[in-house]
């Protein structure tokens, strides 16, 4: 039994190209490229966390809790189970999904999410968790990370995870909002990346290990809500986006032991009409290597490898939740030369998730209650 | 006798600070500032480029031919006599304006300027005259610098001329329009920026000193048509903005014999509707710092590093002749971190040229009949 009713045409589905000439495929003009706009699949309730099996179908985390496949056909399957129970709760819920970079072996599939006060209290944190994808069920599930304090707040859990070429696993945060100054202390995981290792445990060299008072887990602090991350595909850097209160959303390189400035220093303008901080550069703190004001409330993002959209190659793609919107920041070794926004008109919804696709080419999931499951590739004449 | 006739309230130029309340002042909000938009003087015919006597005065060229000065109080003067005779014709004229480094001791001013073949052909080039200002007199002008060849069109002739902190002139040129290919080949100072000294003689470690068929005042090459330059106030190096075909306007920072590209290399989508290059990146020429698509058609540009805009200090401040618009660039090191567009509403013309007053106060000028001089300064709380 299909939970979701599969709304495009089959027929357009299984004739690959053929999906150019469909009703639902839009064709979207660029600087560089003519793309096409295709949606694959909807009715997806609120999609957070997108990721690609070996095979091509896609992983797609649900907020409300259901981890769900996606074939390359656009049919949704039903939950997939042994999914841990989430806090589904404002901005809480199933967030990211992940495989490991050892999938093919080992079945381990990361899913971020927020998680209840396993000692019954009121709080939640974000939490992270593995387990074995084995046909439509997750087995032997472990929970690997969970965020200290547990605290009562349905805002900013972060969440992204990437596996550097190390094998280490980055998880990203959030400050849970009203627990913004936490960011600036150690003794807590609000508004820092975590780097671990996939079954959990802390790398000895990780830049706080054996520092009194700091969390062996912690890779660099002072950040607010970072919701995008993904690692350098020539530098093999952690690169990360977040959020920030009114304008001042920011791409970040983050090193080892590094203070992002979060909420000292800030370009945000304000939030609920009061000054977070009128201070953009504060001593000890790194500056955003890109920012954005007003924001553009980025979500997550990809350096793009793929050989659908040549002039792409190695630029960075940046999803947005507003103006639904992908900014293309083309880059110079680590350098912004050029930003371009794409598909603000041909995309309505909030983007939440953006990945490189198999077959080269960009796939994005819209956060909404019927969310879309959309592929973008190339149409060029 | 004024040729030209004052248009502002010669009370409220001596009033100062008053200029605030003056029907006048427009206040601007930008992120970091409350900026007050004040027209100085008006009734310039085609103002091109601006220049600072140590007393607070302003030499402003026309492009017709004359240079004048405009007092702080914003009375314009006649012409100052001297000045060379020009090619006023399409783009060419009277065009950048400097003052010597050691102005206070030789009292040199440096003029750029479209002149006709001394031999009396139908050519014409970009080429640099300096005299003695001496009250309203250029005296014992010379010309020491003159491009070749001489070439027949009214395009692309640069020109802004800057001073290095070792004392080199940088002149930049354009590559004619029409002569684009030139820019590849170093027999020819089209689309070239030349470095010389101040009285016109060739540094000998220039890039290609000594290197048969090629001109040795050219420092840098492959150039469209580059209108500012400015030296990075903490590194001391040129920077340059060029004007792209369509899109494509570039910031470089030529080094020595480096090759930026044009008209091979751009991120130019087309002109007149015909491609001028598909490529974006060629073997052996050098990828902009930033850059532009669509065109804002940038003019000149300034590291902005007065007091009277704090949070300004460090960034780089880009005029454009579309969308009467200032860029502000936020810099970290020479990265650029942030692009916010200024002044679009607030100033009505195309912007001309763009320097930062003694008074730290910004002041640009428009590229119109009834030319106006502007300044822009603090309107904080
Ligand atoms: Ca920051
Ligand atoms: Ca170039």
């Amino acid at each position: 039994m299909l939970h979701h009713t599969l709304k495009i045409s089959l027929v357009a589905a299984a004739c690959g190209l053929a999906f150019a000439t469909t009703a639902n495929a839009e064709e979207v003009t660029t600087e560089r490229h003519q793309a096409e706009i295709t949606t694959v699949a909807e009715g997806l309730n609120f999609p957070w966390g997108l990721a690609f099996l070996p095979n091509g179908d896609a992983l797609i985390t649900e907020k409300s809790g259901t981890l769900r496949r996606v074939g390359t056909d656009g049919v949704i399957s039903t939950p997939i189970s042994g999914v841990p129970e989430v806090v589904y709760k404002s901005q809480g819920g199933l967030l990211d999904v992940a495989l490991d970079p050892n999938f093919a072996e080992n079945e381990y599939v990361y899913l971020s999410y927020s998680e209840a006060d396993p000692a019954g209290g009121p709080g939640n944190s974000t939490a992270v968790a593995r387990g074995k994808l084995v046909g439509n069920n997750l087995q032997e599930v472990e929970v690997i990370f969970r965020g200290a304090p547990k605290y009562e707040s349905g805002a900013h859990f972060g969440s992204r995870l990437v596996f550097s070429p190390e094998g280490y696993l980055f998880v990203t945060l959030g400050d849970r909002y009203s627990a913004m100054d936490d960011a600036q202390t150690l003794d807590n995981h609000h508004g820092k990346v975590v780097r671990i290792w996939p079954d959990g445990s802390v790398p000895e060299d990780n830049p706080f290990v054996g520092q009194d008072d700091a969390l062996p887990e912690i890779w660099s602090y002072g950040h607010r809500n970072v919701q995008g991350a993904a690692i350098h595909p020539d530098t093999g850097k952690l690169w990360t986006v977040e959020h920030g209160p009114k304008g001042g959303d920011e791409i970040n390189i983050p090193e080892a032991g590094a203070n992002y400035g979060w909420p000292v220093a800030t370009y945000g303008v304000d939030y609920d009409g009061s000054i977070i901080s009128d201070k953009t550069h504060v001593e000890g703190t790194v500056q955003p290597h890109y920012y954005w004001v007003p924001s553009i409330a980025t979500s997550n993002m990809i350096f793009y490898t793929g050989s659908e959209f040549p002039a792409w190659q190695g630029d960075l793609l940046v999803g947005a939740l507003k103006g639904s919107q992908v900014a293309r920041l083309d880059l110079e070794g680590d350098r912004v030369m050029h930003e371009e926004t794409l598909f603000a008109e041909a995309i309505s919804g909030r983007i939440r998730d953006i990945e490189q696709g198999p077959d080269g080419a960009i796939y994005v999931i819209t956060d909404d209650r019927n969310g879309q499951f959309i592929r973008i590739s190339n149409a060029d004449d």
